[in-house]
C-alpha cells in the first residue's frame, strides 16, 4: 500500500476559545477594523479610548491539510462591545468555494450568526452555549457578539474552502446590521449604505 | 442572480446526545450487533440476560443535502457496556470517498477513538468533556465507550463522504480491540482474529 495519510491529532476545546493542539492562532484589534462599523466616529472614539492594540477577537484553528476532504477544526473568541448601536463583529467573509459549509457551535456567550446571500437572502440565528448553526454553501456570514462576555464557537469546515473577506467591504457593510434594541437585546435592521453585493464570486 | 441555497438551520446539541433540529435519528441494538465482539459466548449471554432490543447507541443528525460541499452535523450516543474484556463499540466505517474528514469533539463520557488504515497504521484517541479528534481521510474508524456513562459526541463530516460499514466485518475485526485492563482502566490489544483489510476500497 502507498496511501500518504495525515495523522489524527487530538485537540482540546476550552469554552474561553483555546485551542490546545491548534496550528495557528491569529488576533484582531480594534486597529484592523476600520470601515467595519457604520458609526465611523463611535469607532473612531473607541480606538481613542481603548487604544488601536486593543484585542478584539481571536482565531484558533488546526489545519494539517488544504487538500479536498480535509477539514480545518477552529475556535472563534469574539469580545464584547458596541460601536453607535452596533454590536461587535467579526470581519466576515464568503468560501472562495462557495459551495463549501460551515458549522458553529456556541461553547460560550451569546451570539448571533448573520448570514447573506449574494441575491440578497438574510438569516440571523441566535446562538447560546449548546446551540449551533449548519451554514450551507453561497452564504456569506459574520459572528456578532450580542451579549456582555466572550462570544466562543466552535467552527469546521474544508479545508480547501478558502474565504473572501473582501465582499463585505466592497458592498460597504451587510445588508443587515445588528443593533441595540433598547431594551437589552438585539435587532436586526436594514443597513442603509449597503449597496448589494458584486456578483462575480465564482460566476 | 439564479443561485439556489440551502437554508441556515439553527440546532441545539444536548450533552445527553439529543439533537433538536436533527432530520433523522437510527438506533442500534444488541441483537444488530452479532459478530461485533471477538468473545461471541460473552455477546451471546448478554443478548440473552437484556435481550435482543435493549438500546446500545444512537445517532441523531442534520444533513440538509447531499452534495459536495455540504457538511452533515450530528450526535452519537454510545452506551457503556463490556462483552468479555471488549468494551461497548460502535460498528464503524470508513468513508466511501476515503479522503472525507470527520471531527469528534466529545460532548460527555469517556471515549476512546480507534482509528486504523488499511495499510496497519493504527492510533487510539481518548477522549472525555471538551476534547476532539480531527480524523483524516483513509482512517477506519471507530467509537468506544471506555467508561460508565454514556459516550456523547459531536460529529460533522463532508456530506458527499458515505460510509462503508462492511470493512471492518471483512477483517475479522479492527486490528486493535479495546479491553479492560484490569485495573478500572483501557488497554489496546492486538485481535488475534483480525485478516488484515482489503485494499480495494475505493483502489
Amino acid at each position: 500500500m502507498s496511501i500518504s495519510v495525515d495523522i489524527p491529532v487530538p485537540l482540546r476545546v476550552h469554552p474561553n476559545g483555546d485551542l490546545t493542539g491548534n496550528t495557528r492562532r491569529y488576533e484582531k484589534f480594534l486597529g484592523d477594523m476600520a470601515g467595519v462599523y457604520r458609526d465611523d466616529a463611535a469607532y473612531r472614539a473607541a480606538v481613542e479610548k481603548h487604544g488601536a492594540d486593543t484585542l478584539v477577537y481571536s482565531v484558533e484553528e488546526h489545519r494539517y491539510s488544504d487538500e479536498e476532504g480535509a477539514l480545518v477544526i477552529g475556535t472563534s473568541t469574539l469580545l464584547p462591545g458596541t460601536y453607535g448601536t452596533e454590536f461587535a463583529v467579526t470581519r466576515g467573509h464568503i468560501h472562495a468555494v462557495e459551495n463549501r459549509a460551515e458549522l458553529y457551535y456556541c461553547l460560550a456567550g451569546h451570539g448571533v450568526m448573520l448570514l447573506e446571500t449574494i441575491d440578497g437572502q438574510s438569516a440571523a440565528v441566535e446562538l447560546t452555549p449548546g446551540e449551533a448553526v449548519n451554514v450551507p454553501g453561497h452564504w456569506i456570514h459574520r459572528s456578532i457578539n450580542v451579549g456582555t462576555e466572550p462570544f466562543v464557537t466552535l467552527f469546521t469546515y474544508a479545508a480547501d474552502a478558502g474565504q473572501d473577506y473582501a465582499i463585505i467591504g466592497d458592498a460597504a457593510g451587510m445588508k443587515e446590521l445588528v443593533v441595540t434594541d433598547g431594551h437589552g437585546g438585539w435587532a436586526s435592521v436594514a443597513n442603509p449604505e449597503h449597496t448589494g453585493y458584486r456578483v462575480d464570486v465564482n460566476a
